[in-house]
């Protein structure tokens, strides 16, 4: 199926020339032709669904950048509209859905009989994005986790503190699982739908894990997630479909993610990558350029910080596979494009020698 | 000095009756009277600089909540003001300096010589507060951590992403460590004012140290924090007086943390307090309730949520001393005073059985 590709190689612990780099938004507005992309399609929304466009924007940084891996250009909160939210992207702002869920009710009108009818435009960049890409070049599916889109739902868009979300879960801890259910049947449900279309790894963005306690987190994100990865049917013509997972903030409990048996995990820039590699035996990482300094640093800085990364990895680990280069968050809107492939060529050419 | 100080005893590892517990903002907008005091004071800051109307706030929640100690009310960022930046407080938004430190002129025209001078409102506050105090109750001195108030000095306020300080940070390190330097000579000042004042602990609030990376944490927060628990004169009419260090997000590196001496370590609620013990064999521990639940939560979940912090910290520790309870962040303004008194007691309560 692939001619070699680092990036699933480096996953199964082969061996490999160069560490794998691909970068989380890396098809986003720090590039200009994105923009441009984007204002021709009216709206982010508008863009996601457009099968012909959402291809497009996931190619361009492939062909500006030499990377190990394409991620589908799609957004986490298409499951939650594809189940009948009402969701618009307002500049600056961020998502906001139209009104919030709030009663039994408004969770039993979510609709998730027809989610791959209605996602299925996402199936279609998929398959568009397998006849153009490379056959070294990895597609990567993704989803929201359950508990992160939970808070979106339930908050109806970004929050400071999770007030919203902190009470279900304290306070309607069984309504709360109800929903989370029902969102977990969706994302195994959509997951499993883009694996049929042709994607080579699935990944789990579970952008608020970090906001919970240890307790919390377990029992309404990490079991969720748990559930997933057992459910999915990770075998597609013959090949295992890694996945991928990534608690933003979840250093502290590497030790129990491990425990859920994704193939990879994903760490943010706080903790040490020799750290996660103690707690993490096997398991292969993702990450962790802070991608604030990828956005504010110069070249010399980000040289040194990807050096460090690169190094911790290699004295613990003997040997540069079982890790896949990545920012610790998504890439910003304000990074410097050039920067971006400083970045990439540093690491294959430093991880090579 | 002290007629049977419970959060004394507790950080000395003696035997305790009860855990104790005081909350972080415990002097707040959430109390109906504090915001009477606020109006009438004109603004923020002059709340502040005005020594009888924060000693009344001080012991607002001391008149209503069985408290194990009071702190001094003030705020982290009198120490930049008194160095001679012009801070204002915003509504709703936060607090903004005029300006910003940008350049190496910036830096020398802060003046430190005065600090204690300009400071002397403070120590004024703590003299009243040390003479309407009853003796069983110790008084907290606190400063930020010279980390998290260069994060407002360089940012001019509160920030989203720190792209002003990870740009300093990753590309003018030298310039960097010269204003830390300058803010610790300062905040050691301050707080061994403080100290002949007669506060009977100290506080040092790293809010911000948790957004860096491990090598970054290490090199611009804790070794600052380490310098100044080592300079303090943690000695007072010949009592030791303890030393207290919080890094929110600090979690994965407690190890760390636990290297530089202080009497007791802060844990945000993300952290399971079972598991901080494994790490800190021996040192005090404070916290770890999320203040979102003590907000957004009922009394039913606020009692279960106590219960399992306590609970936890009993299984490993064969003794509840050692702990102070806390919240793991400021509590927040809508918080129900209700539910503030019933925590402490159920606090008290539950931990004497």
């Amino acid at each position: 199926m692939f001619n070699k590709s680092t990036f699933l190689d480096s996953i199964w612990h082969k061996n490999i020339g160069h560490t794998p780099i691909w970068l989380m938004r890396q098809a986003g507005r720090y590039l200009p032709e994105y923009r441009e992309v984007r204002n021709k399609a009216g709206s982010f929304l508008k863009l996601c669904k457009n099968p012909d466009l959402a291809t497009e924007v996931t190619m361009q940084p492939l062909h500006r950048f030499d990377l190990d891996a394409a991620i589908l250009f799609s957004d986490i909160l298409v499951v939650p509209e594809a189940m009948g939210m009402k969701l618009d992207f307002i500049e600056n702002e961020g998502p906001k859905f139209d009104t919030q869920i709030s009663t039994t009710k408004d969770i039993d009108n979510l609709n998730i009989e027809e989610i791959n009818h209605k996602l299925e435009y996402v199936f279609q960049t998929i398959k568009n994005l397998k006849a153009t890409l490379p056959s070294n070049i990895p597609l990567i599916g993704f989803s929201g986790s359950p508990f992160t889109l939970l808070c979106y739902m339930l908050e109806g868009g970004a929050s400071k503190n999770y007030l919203t979300v902190k009470h279900w879960l304290y306070t309607k801890p069984e309504l709360t699982h109800k929903l989370l259910t029902k969102i977990t049947i969706a994302v195994v449900d959509y997951l499993n739908g883009q694996i049929k279309s042709g994607v080579n790894a699935i990944m789990l963005f579970d952008s608020w894990g970090g906001i919970l306690t240890d307790d919390l987190y377990t029992k309404f994100s990490l079991n969720y997630m748990n559930d997933i990865i057992s459910r999915l049917q990770l075998e597609y013509n013959g090949h295992v479909i890694p996945s991928i997972i990534f608690t933003k903030g979840g250093g502290i409990w590497l030790d129990k993610i491990d425990t859920i048996g994704a193939d990879v995990i994903g760490l943010d820039w706080t903790i040490n990558i020799k750290d996660a590699r103690k707690i993490i035996r096997s398991t292969a990482l993702q990450g962790n350029l802070d991608p604030v300094l990828l956005a504010s640093g110069n070249i010399n800085a980000i040289k040194n910080e990807a050096k460090r990364i690169l190094d911790n990895y290699r004295q613990i680990n003997n040997s540069i596979s079982g890790h896949i280069f990545n920012l610790g968050h998504g890439i910003l809107p304000m990074t410097n494009p050039d920067h971006v492939k400083f970045l990439i060529d540093f690491v294959h050419e430093y991880s090579s020698n």
